[in-house]
């Protein structure tokens, strides 16, 4: 029998209550004039005690040397194999707009439900050349985002595919994504988009009989937007790729017998999390202290937190160091103010390390500390990347904090006699 | 989706260099007298400090408490899953000879290409019992080395099977090793050698349908064997074991996408190597430093350099402690000046573990330091079994070594977004 099915099996549910305090790209690398990570030169004194007293460590989402992406990142933190589970890059997308028009009105964010499919889209530019039409641009010039709204809006006026619902995401410059609902949908699609300029667009192809419907949909769509997009200045037709359908993914609740909820204000962050069954709380601005105070109010709600930081994650890739240690340090007395709430057991980590020396996501293991009352702590003075490989919780892969976290908040039964 | 097929699509080539320095049975138990280990007596600054500013923990090939033979710990250290991909004993063998006769001619080494069978042979005595020929010797009283030599070179020319190509691969004492080339071969073949006297020799049996062909020319091999050595004073038949075809295994390049190069002194190493599509460079002698001194040479020719020291492991096996120290303390300044080319990542590692207090290999985890820019260092002041542990790599799987090593040397995308 698999981990999960025995896991799934052993799983019964109390009163307990879990925190996943995530940072977004939380670990780093030594900066090359001081040899002192973004953890080691913070002064974090609320991560320093908690890290004293917990089982500390380090976490491989999907092995040695993967770096992850959002989606990989969060679907193994909140235990969900990766063998077994995947997020097609459309469906990213879509969760990560802000919203959507349909029939010309706005309706915000949109869940992708199993069956839907989602997919990137850029508006291009076509032009005529030795009687074909080849992509002149695939970016349209970089239209201005404005132009992108007032396009997508348009279209999800006019672009209509018989049965189907279309919903329309804008995005920045010529980036947009498309929800699909209707009957038949399935992934494993090719890409319209060439990915370089001076040859046609290519027909999106089935790779499996299943998206056969599917392909002449996303074809239709592709049709039906050129002609619509025949009078516009730059763009006059669309790109698709990343094309797949929202999985039909168990819940956390079906999983692991927690009622949880999701403390984001990025919306790809509530959208993963929503799709995982997690109920959303709203926090009303993209202030940290609100996530706290939103955490306070619904803490007799649920029986597992996610409060998501996004900041570490986005200084990160800017490659901004000062920045990323003062992350740290502003959020560290909310942390601690967290800590006041009465959680049997509290993990902070991350989905992934974004080292300000490399600009980008990493394959380092995510520092990780996990307490509870019955956690074996030591070995660590202050939480950094160095000093939690010191730790009693080892290198863990993702997927094994949340069963670890269910242990120590004695939601599991003994496995055998 | 599987982790080794996940790495084939996130990989690409870029200009970086990688070099993988190899002390064959790196890693030792404490002396009883002294409570130190090999490292740990060992006087060798240049493995410390680079232990010191590298990423440092112990690499297990085939989970905890197996012990690998060289073919295991090679293909795991190399990146291969040790659940998909195998090498034959026969295969092991016919890669560690130093050559063949072919039709009484000494042709070097040969190399096994897939659907080849290889094979370990005994030269062995047959006498009369009870009116059956049962083994009365199996190692012929210990062939001297030249008899063996001389019947190899002497059965090369007469033991020919049509259709097929014998080459005989001479060894010590009674063992030698078969490579036969033709058609319809597959291994899953059962040993004729009884594993002792005064039975008769069992008939070679294919264990599935595919082999039946290669059972029957295995079979005609052993007869025709035991009448041309009917005259021989000892031995007067032979026996075989560890028959299997030589694997169709991806190369490095196709897995990994790396151009990679062997510098080995001995022929098994350079056969594994050969195997998984490294180029075998010529180091002209058995010297370490003429090893580096080939390193220099062709650094501007590969993405990859496998350097491998055979010594420890020899003399592991012998039990002889304060000759694996003077090893580690010989080899200590090359390990420096090979450091001196511009690597982007340099992992200093081993196979497997051969403590001499133990005179063979062991399960033990092998002590690893992997260095980069990237790298994260620190926990270590010297390179040793126990200070590797406080390092922060932890204890992994051999088969993870090469793509950590990939993921800093930046040849990996993102996994999803």
């Amino acid at each position: 029998m698999k981990r999960l099915e025995r896991m799934q099996q052993l799983v019964f549910e109390n009163d307990s209550k879990i925190l996943f305090w995530v940072f977004d790209g939380i670990g780093g690398l030594p900066h090359p004039e001081t040899g002192k990570t973004e953890l080691e030169t913070a002064d974090t004194p609320g991560l320093d005690a908690f890290a004293r007293r917990s089982s500390c460590g380090g976490m491989v989402p999907f092995g040695p040397g993967v770096t992850p992406g959002s989606g990989p990142g969060h679907l193994s933190l909140f235990g969900y194999p990766l063998e077994q589970f995947d997020l097609p890059r459309g469906v990213l997308e879509v969760l990560g707009a802000d919203g959507a028009y349909h029939r010309g009105d706005w309706v915000g964010e949109v869940e992708p439900g199993p069956g839907d499919l989602a997919m990137r889209g850029n508006f291009a530019s076509l032009q005529r050349q030795d009687g074909e039409m080849v992509v002149s641009d695939r970016r349209a010039n970089r239209l201005a985002t404005a132009e992108n709204k007032r396009i997508c809006e348009m279209l999800s006026r006019k672009l209509q595919v018989d049965g189907y619902t279309v919903y329309v995401h804008p995005g920045k410059e010529h980036r947009f994504a498309l929800l699909i609902r209707g009957p038949d949908l399935a992934g494993g699609l090719t890409d319209s988009d060439p990915q370089k300029s001076g040859i046609p667009p290519r027909a999106v192809e089935a790779e499996r009989p299943q998206a056969q419907q599917a392909a002449r949909v996303c074809n239709e769509i592709i049709d039906r937007a050129t002609e619509l997009l025949d009078e516009e200045p730059e763009a006059n037709t669309v790109l698709l790729r990343g094309i797949g359908c929202a999985p039909d993914i168990p819940t956390l609740e079906e999983l692991y017998g927690i009622k949880a909820a999701a403390i984001a204000t990025y919306p790809m962050y509530r959208g993963i999390a929503r799709l995982l069954g997690m109920d959303i709380l709203d926090v009303g601005s993209m202030k940290h202290e609100d996530e706290v105070k939103t955490l306070e109010e619904h803490f007799q709600d649920y029986d597992f937190f996610y409060l998501h930081i996004k900041e570490t994650d986005s200084v990160g890739h800017k490659g901004a160091f000062d920045e990323k240690v003062q992350i740290f340090e502003s959020v560290d007395p909310l942390f601690e103010r967290a800590l006041e709430l009465d959680f049997d057991v509290v993990a902070l980590t991350g989905d992934h390390c974004t080292p300000c020396v490399l600009g980008d996501h990493s394959w380092h293991p995510i520092p990780t500390a996990l307490w509870s009352k019955t956690v074996l702590d030591g070995g660590v003075q202050s939480f950094d990347e160095r000093q939690v490989r010191q730790g009693t919780l080892g290198i863990i892969e993702s997927r094994d904090l949340l069963p670890l976290a269910l242990a120590e908040a004695g939601r599991f039964k003994k496995y055998g006699a």
